[in-house]
């Protein structure tokens, strides 16, 4: 069926890559094809000619569940009624602006002003502003070289991002870690996306080399390391420990790796775990630090959701912070942390502001992650100015402090009481058993279908979750991700939820999952 | 000498591609070297061990002479008086606001109100804002699903940019043209560096894969090349006739690159020129087309200079309005159009704002065209906003159209002024000639220089326009960035020269460069 094509496509791709849990193989790009290179038809563009890195790439989150969401969009909207609910519930995506999650508005009140700067020049102004978000702004424009902030920013060695808003951002990290962090460490960017493409751009020479990456990952990892022609090497966490980080299990798909030829160059940490909802304790990210340590692995570090936590025996340490306490200097181990403001209580997912702090590399590598950083220009200065207020929100005192705290709490609160409500209905759910969401915007619930349920989906050449995430949004409007986008231990079966649909809609998402679920269970029970 | 060894390296680099201009070689990268499997400290990262394509990769017009300019900066700041200038005057980029160029205010009215929408529901506001930049708000939000500008613009398949913005363009291309225009055609980007690099990516598969550049070109199109590992293989645009573009040049190194076993994907022609300035006119484009068609060619069409025209006898004309009004329909020539809001009259670098308009692939390509884009998440929305305003600028009769037309006018006035004063003042110099600049932003004179200039340049490890170059801003404090950057025919020297600083700094400028130029000439004559 054709509507399943994508999904069969994504199961061929993480078939080898999933086949067999032990040992567990790398997932090797095949090489380019020769050119026809006489004939001048062999030019002609087709998706036969066309880089094979690129066929190769997938990209779940936004797959052909979504494709089939927005065509039931569309028709609910052409014909009312046409289906059993009356809005589609986007669960399958972090983007929390989009299903109603008003912008912080300190941040947006500094924005537009530095957008259009004449207004600081005028009395009506202090009408519509607050005193800090104006003190700010003035800040903020006196450090952007002619206050320009319509321009690159690459006067006076500026290139990587504005270095007032770096400083501010290194400010900001100090004050996170009780450690010194260096501005000329910090390469602001278009979200974190395109920072973790230039670390794989940098470090990726062929399919030979490997970059280790959980499993489940956030399938921008996998996309980014087939598009640059490397092998993602699979370490999967253990759902049983909560979705556990073994240091015995990294060792293991290393050294499998290592068996096969390829020099595995990164370990990716997602925490706050992507999509697992995880938050790493102390002691195992410094058992983390000291395997990448003896093993000479760069430690690519997606600290995207440092402040997203839900939990209050979990706390979010920076493995910058923790290398720093172990006592190892800025020298010693070679760490790049990523962080978004698409992310956090913030979610300016539209914003595209990120920056990647980058230690532990010589002055000959760190001048090529300039040469790539600079060949794509600099990244959106409104971007670069939010990055640096979301590392330096309103402090005490500031006229905006209160209500800019009531909006991050109000926000933040909300969020733990959406996950918990979340876990509990999927764990109340037969069959199903889903860790805590500690952190980050996701859930991960395990679904263990009946027989027939998996015969009928092998029947439609569909992977089981992903013919439960499209019965679910038939019949009920929620969309939801299957696992297979993200990698699972094969013969088990998730789904990805998110948390961010507003609290006045949740009891009516838990109700139809649970009839839903019911039904389903009921139609393919053995 | 340290200060030469980037332009040593670009030597270098471009001394394979330029070394005979016939038969030109095209310029191949070497294939990766094995990595050594099984020693773990073959992992570790220096130079030696990252990626060969990133170190390969050159991008000069922020190279080694952009670097020494910003230590003089500092110099001077902290030792005013230690040069014999007080100011550095950076002609060496096209990024206009850096240098005192004014936004234009309707645009950044509007960017203000999309970035802090509750502005609109304030009385306070009508006095901030014109009417018309309100009204526009409104509509843009409208089309904005939620009135999130903070959402990445992924529902109702707007992954390649927000639906309501893409119509917008597509209407102002239709405008532009006399042809209709696909809102599905377009990819927003951010600016046009990123679309240039995904249709890299998805048309290079090996060095055995070429991409007809011009020489000289904008240096993006090499370090792009470069870093997704292709050939360049270079055409020569003709000095004497203007820069001209001739069909016999590119057969000539098709052919070549061809018996090279190189298959030829795409031809690149940057219109109007860069570092160049030459405007094309309608019969070359039309030829240009044909022989693309012909030898079953992508036509990437750079396009951002298009609103950067300062002669009355010429005019732009976009390649989908040749292709269209040559009576080929949507499907026969394969062409990709690149806009960026960071040149015309608007300059707006900072904002990271632009498109890609992609017409004549098939489903499959573009299928996986939107993957790629898909990889990145979506564009900054404050960028997307911008391209369509800059697309859709004030109409007669609109509050703003007035005082929005004097700003442009002013300042597009101003660039042929700025133009027309420096090539006069480039023609004036003993041994230099320039082609006018037609459009765009840049002069790219050439340098007939004395023998002894060249021996010098020669001691010092130095190619003799960077010698100059050097010479020129120890002298004066100016900023240009030698030929050899952007290539040119071997044994010519020529450097870039911007046409955007203030007009009131162009009379010192040219009277240091005169003085300066003389000098030199005195120094070095035979």
């Amino acid at each position: 069926m054709r509507r399943f094509a994508t999904e069969r496509a994504k199961r061929l791709l993480f078939g080898s890559l999933l086949a067999s849990r032990s040992p567990p193989s790398a997932f090797l790009c095949s090489s380019p094809p020769a050119a026809a290179a006489m004939d001048p038809a062999a030019g002609v563009v087709t998706v036969d000619t066309i880089n094979p890195k690129v066929l190769k790439c997938e990209y779940a989150v936004r797959g052909e569940i979504v494709s089939h969401a927005q065509r039931l969009q569309q028709e609910l909207q052409d014909k009312p009624g046409s289906h059993p609910f009356d809005e589609i519930l986007y669960c399958n995506i972090g983007n929390p602006q989009s299903l109603g999650q008003q912008p912080v508005t300190f941040f947006r009140e500094v924005l537009a002003l530095c957008d259009h700067p004449s207004l600081l020049d005028k009395s009506e102004t202090h009408a519509l502003f607050s005193a800090d978000a104006i003190a700010r702004a003035w800040q903020i424009l006196d450090v952007i070289p002619g206050r320009a902030t319509g321009a690159y920013s690459h006067k006076l060695l500026i290139r990587q991002g504005i270095k007032g808003l770096r400083d501010a951002i290194a400010a900001g990290i100090a004050d996170r870690d009780g450690f010194p962090a260096n501005p000329d460490d910090i390469f602001l960017t278009d979200g974190a996306s395109p920072a973790v493409h230039m670390m794989m751009q940098l470090l990726i020479r062929s399919e030979k080399d490997g970059i280790l990456c959980p499993i489940p990952q956030y399938p921008l990892y996998s996309a980014s390391i087939a598009l640059h022609g490397g092998s993602l090497v699979p370490y999967y966490l253990d759902e049983s420990t909560g979705w556990g980080l073994e240091i015995s299990e990294l060792k293991k798909q290393l050294e499998d790796a290592r068996s096969k030829g390829i020099t595995v160059r990164a370990l990716v940490v997602i925490n706050p775990g992507n999509p697992t909802g995880q938050v790493l304790a102390e002691e195992n990210q410094r058992e983390i630090v000291n395997f990448c340590k003896n093993e000479g692995l760069v430690l690519l570090a997606d600290e995207v959701y440092q402040e997203n936590i839900y939990v209050d025996d979990k706390k979010f340490n920076s493995f910058k912070k923790i290398t720093r306490s172990m006592g190892y200097s800025d020298d010693e181990i070679p760490l790049v942390s990523f962080q978004s403001v698409s992310k956090g209580y913030y979610g300016e997912c539209g914003k595209r502001g990120g920056y990647m702090e980058v230690t532990g590399f010589n002055a000959g590598v760190r001048e090529q992650i300039y040469k790539v950083a600079s060949v794509n220009l600099c990244s959106n200065i409104s971007g670069q100015i939010l990055a640096s207020l979301v590392m330096n929100p309103p402090k005490v005192g500031d006229e905006s402090y209160e209500s800019f705290n009531a909006e991050k709490n109000g926000i933040l609160s909300s969020l733990a009481r959406r996950a918990k409500a979340l876990e509990d209905a999927f764990n109340s759910l037969e069959g199903v058993s889903c860790n805590k969401a500690e952190g980050a915007m996701y859930l991960f619930p395990r679904l263990r279908l009946p027989q027939k349920a998996i015969a009928a989906a092998k029947a439609v050449n569909a992977a089981p979750d992903a013919f439960y995430a499209r019965r679910l949004l038939d019949a009920t409007g929620i969309v939801v991700v299957p696992g297979s986008g993200f990698g699972q231990v094969p013969g088990t079966w998730h789904v990805r939820c998110t948390i961010l649909p507003q609290e006045d809609k949740i009891p009516a998402i838990i109700s139809r999952l649970k009839a839903f679920h019911e039904a389903f269970m009921e139609e393919f029970r053995g």
